[in-house]
């Protein structure tokens, strides 16, 4: 009933995909249990160490035998100038003392680390292959796929879609505007590429040869059967697991996403330097006051991770990066079974009004 | 096969409105073109005189005797200072100069205009009344009910949906953050207004106990059966009639409609003092220059009005607004009941696929 030339490609039951959201969410027990409900699970593994990526592909595949995916992040070298760090590392400061912690040297990921993950993802032969914020070099590419990895971009434009179909990928997951989490834009500037994702998939459907994941707002079987109505052949939901029994989100996190509402999320470059859809938090309306510039992704990153996570152990969310989409009215705490299992038979009874 | 409440209710034949586009576009050919092919045509009159908007209603009425709509404006009344509003004049005389046109002073729609509207269509007897910015005095949705006309109210979140459902409206459209045009906010800021469709369209539903018309990015048939399958009960199209031989948008505006794409649009208060989407244009991005305030809506739509009419004689699209929605790779030029032809045969095949 949901045989798309996707499910058929990755060999899976449905096509609902669990997006990667880096940095705690997708757990090896989320990932593995959306597998095994017949969806495609996916690690976001942008922040893993080479062994940290290693051993929790390794306890995912304790847990099912199923197609799974790992989402990396291609890394990007930014320009920023000496004082705009020093000046933001002075603004910080405040959240130090707060906190009652030392402010420690910026130190950034070794521009090696993608290739060393990539090096792991090939080594492991992982099913799925997916990447973000731009497109990996063409012998990445080939490599995955000689080595029997499904590969997946992510475009936030028309014109960035036709890029990855003409870099050879397997498919295009299209992000639109309402998605949780960091933007995918690598061609123009974000403002510019905040595209609805009801207008935002037919127009990459027609533009590429390849098939396109929805993702964006999509949160129970009304949004499968529209995306699949759209032309997409597969969606992709973050949101709609953030709070289930197995996100390894924060339970603060959580709680926030399920008490919060379609018009709480604003996108901010506040946390990481790179634009991206997150609850309205104390510290976002803080940075709004910042008269200086913000810098760029990853050393903006880099700069606020010690406060988020003395955050995260002080239980304290306005502090915390909440990423999530518009989607949030409909969030539920149940397992990621009963969620696809919910979400499936709502899309049935949709497709049914229309025989 | 498209049948729901909402067809039942207006006794049309499809589930698809034409947005109500004021200043030009929704000719009396055009709306009457829509409601004769089975779907519902709409007249944007906010703008428009007493005496024009009857004529343009006898207008329509000759050319159909299908149902159709009027949509006015809720009126506002600003609050702008003084110097707010003699610098932006000002700031646009360079405009004045550049059409050769004199700078006359300000005049502002009376405050009566909209209760003058409204005695026109309830003398008219007109079969929908639709209307954005807010919401009417209740003695004015109850006249118009109990005079036989449907009433329609628009909504950008959840939370004025539920305004509308307890004002008493039939039905309330949706207007998602890909629609061009003016945003219908009334209750929070626009900024934090803005819910994609797929996003918006599931919530609304599930919060009001009215049918619900999606809109913003619904281009054709996929869009159709996508809205549908969220839960709306129709869907209201706008920029996919901009083109169309019957609107009466300005040729210069048919020409950028159709030879732009999804993301050259922006939202914009530069025209009118109110956030609208529109193709960017150099008026635009001079405004994005000006660092006075932008006087409140309708203050600077009528200090803009000048500028906008010569550039439109001039054939000068960069000054003129180019209000149009986030789906503008899918617009066609063709007649507004091939459109609809077209919507629904494509709408078909999409519902069969799921079969």
């Amino acid at each position: 009933m949901f045989e798309t030339g996707l499910t058929r490609t990755l060999n899976i039951q449905y096509p609902l995909f669990q997006a990667p959201m880096a940095g705690g969410p997708t757990t090896p027990d989320l990932v593995a249990a959306v597998s095994n409900a017949g969806g495609l699970g996916n690690l976001g593994a942008g922040y893993l160490t080479p062994e940290q990526l290693r051993s929790t592909i390794q306890k995912i595949r304790e847990l099912t035998d199923k197609p799974f995916g790992v989402n990396l992040f291609v890394p990007e070298q930014p320009e920023e100038s000496k004082e705009a760090v020093v000046q933001m590392m002075d603004h910080l400061s405040r959240y130090h003392v707060r906190y009652g912690i030392a402010q420690n040297p910026l130190t950034l990921e070794s521009l090696e680390l993608f290739e060393e993950q990539v090096q792991v993802l090939l080594e492991e032969k992982v099913p799925v292959f997916s990447f973000t914020f731009g497109i990996p070099p063409q012998d990445v590419i080939q490599a995955m796929q000689q080595n029997g990895t499904v590969v997946l971009g992510t475009a936030t434009t028309v014109e960035e879609a036709r890029h990855l179909d003409l870099a050879g990928v397997n498919a295009i997951v299209a992000q639109g505007y309402e998605a949780g989490g960091h933007r995918g834009t690598f061609l123009k500037k974000v403002s510019e590429s905040l595209i609805g994702t009801m207008a935002l998939v037919p127009q990459v459907v027609d533009h590429v040869s390849v098939p396109v994941i929805a993702s964006g707002g999509i949160m129970d079987g009304r949004g499968l059967v529209a995306s699949l109505a759209l032309g997409a052949g597969a969606v992709q939901m973050g949101t709609a697991f953030l709070a289930s029994s197995e996100s390894g989100a924060h339970e603060a996190y959580k709680q926030k996403i399920l008490s919060s509402n379609e018009d709480s999320t604003e996108i901010t470059s506040a946390y990481s330097g790179k634009a991206a859809r997150g609850i309205r938090t104390k510290f976002m309306s803080d940075m709004d006051q910042y008269s200086g510039t913000i810098p760029a992704y990853p050393i903006q990153n880099a700069l606020t991770r010690e406060i988020r996570q003395a955050a995260a152990k002080a239980n304290d969310p306005e502090y915390m990066s909440l990423w999530a989409g518009q989607g949030l009215r409909l969030v539920g705490g149940q397992s990621a079974e009963a969620i696809i299992k919910q979400t499936i038979e709502q899309a049935i009874r949709v497709q049914k009004r229309f025989q």
